[in-house]
């Protein structure tokens, strides 16, 4: 695990790892802040999911997660949200808007994304093992993501939930098979067998299992994507199935950092109580 | 004055504006965040001027002012770096490091620069009375800014010292007269008369006419750029100048937004404390 890059931030540091990843079979980079609390013990762990628009580099940059990691004495990991390279196909483009680096956080089963597109593995198990053998982390851990991240923090936390204590999300992708982009995501990945979907979607799996803990899940008011988010989706399976927790429609607030950092300190806050 | 962009921010508005510029001879833009408190009453303003490196939107982006502005009841004024256009003749690339848009905040002298590279009189000037015309801000102001915009901070509030009531600044350019990069970047711009440089050396300035309240000016330790930045110069006139003030050396700091974002708080609060 190599260093690409260190700054000093909050009075901890954020850095920039590269690594080789026999899950995706490429070069794998990720981010991790580690707060000043880091420099005398472990620290619980919050990951961060990126949306698939971005690498994880505009999160680091831009959603200020930093300034409340410090004073809540948490970790970041920011995963990167698909394999790179050159040997890798390239899957999704700015143009047919399934992100320039779509992954989605899933394993895919088609060519030929099958042997590197294996997010979902990679974040869970790989690149979890690694931070926990060469970073001050307590094994303890919190998930939350932005659009396509809130999707993936959502759907590995309830799948997992022994991995993790506590789950939020921003703006998520709550129900992509009922979503246009949502179902052209996951046939492109995955394929035309629906059957095989459900497992990444967020309000089925929340209908079919639940979480063991409460939930928060903000959303920006006047986001232009709601048609590709069904919030109300999630929203309703929370509030039928008496999931505790919280869906926050956020009045003027739209899909951008703008949103993401006004909330940031108030999911860091949200996980901070149910780590620490 | 037209919005180019808004984004919902801290219950405030971040928003971009384009203008037509007389001073600059040019169309101009530049960003302001009007905190929640403006909904109800005029609030004072804080300038923030952007380093060379960069147009205003990298600090919009990442410098964090929001928040802490939003806390504070403060408007933030980003103005631009230079004039921009194809009608303008292009001061400085990347390449020689006087800045991709180099306006350094004077008013220049030298062909084929002077037409237009007049931010020294565009931003005291045009644009304080635009944007105390147009939105809802009382005349109150405080500066700060960053590298070359600690640069513009410190030299314009010093010589216009009934214009301001407060002034920062962050690893700002405190001696151009005395750098190698800061006396390329005066004599492209003013030509080689150095008797014509020493108004926009902070440095020299603060010796000449003193600061009428005190100044904080933050500098990282680890900075790349100590060199061109020479903050010993402006702290020992500061110290023989009994100046009131102080010029913290922040440890492990470098000259990046991390090293911006993480003591913005600090400044927003100085500026708010002698504005309110």
């Amino acid at each position: 695990m190599d260093i690409v890059s260190q700054h000093r931030s909050f009075g901890g540091v954020q850095a920039v790892y590269s690594h080789p990843s026999n899950t995706c079979g490429c070069e794998m980079r990720f981010a991790a802040y580690l707060p000043p609390q880091a420099a005398d013990r472990d620290v619980p762990v919050l990951w961060y999911l990126s949306g698939g628009a971005e690498g994880f580099d505009a999160a680091v940059a831009r959603a200020g997660f930093q300034e409340h990691a410090a004073r809540r004495g948490l970790a970041v990991i920011f995963p990167d949200v698909a394999p790179r390279g050159d040997s890798v196909a390239r899957c999704g483009t700015a143009a047919d808007d399934l992100g320039a680096g779509a992954g989605f956080y899933v394993n895919a089963t088609r060519d030929p994304w099958r042997p590197n597109y294996r997010m979902y593995d990679y974040i869970l198990h790989e690149l979890r093992g690694l931070v926990l053998d060469h970073l001050p982390l307590e094994d303890r851990h919190g998930i939350t993501g932005h659009a396509a991240g809130g999707h993936g923090a959502l759907t590995l936390a309830l799948r997992n939930s022994e991995m993790f204590e506590s789950v939020t999300a921003l703006a998520p992708v709550a129900n992509p098979t009922s979503s246009e982009w949502g179902r052209r995501q996951l046939s492109t990945l995955l394929g035309s067998d629906e059957t095989t979907w459900s497992v990444h979607d967020a309000t089925l799996l929340l209908d079919e299992l639940g979480w063991k803990g409460d939930i928060l899940v903000d959303q920006g008011g006047d986001d232009a994507f709601l048609d590709l988010l069904r919030p109300q989706a999630l929203a309703a399976t929370m509030a039928r199935r008496r999931q505790p927790g919280q869906v926050r429609i956020q009045k003027g607030y739209d899909h951008s950092f703008y949103f993401v950092n006004t909330f940031a300190g108030d999911h860091v806050q949200w996980h901070a109580e149910r780590l620490n």
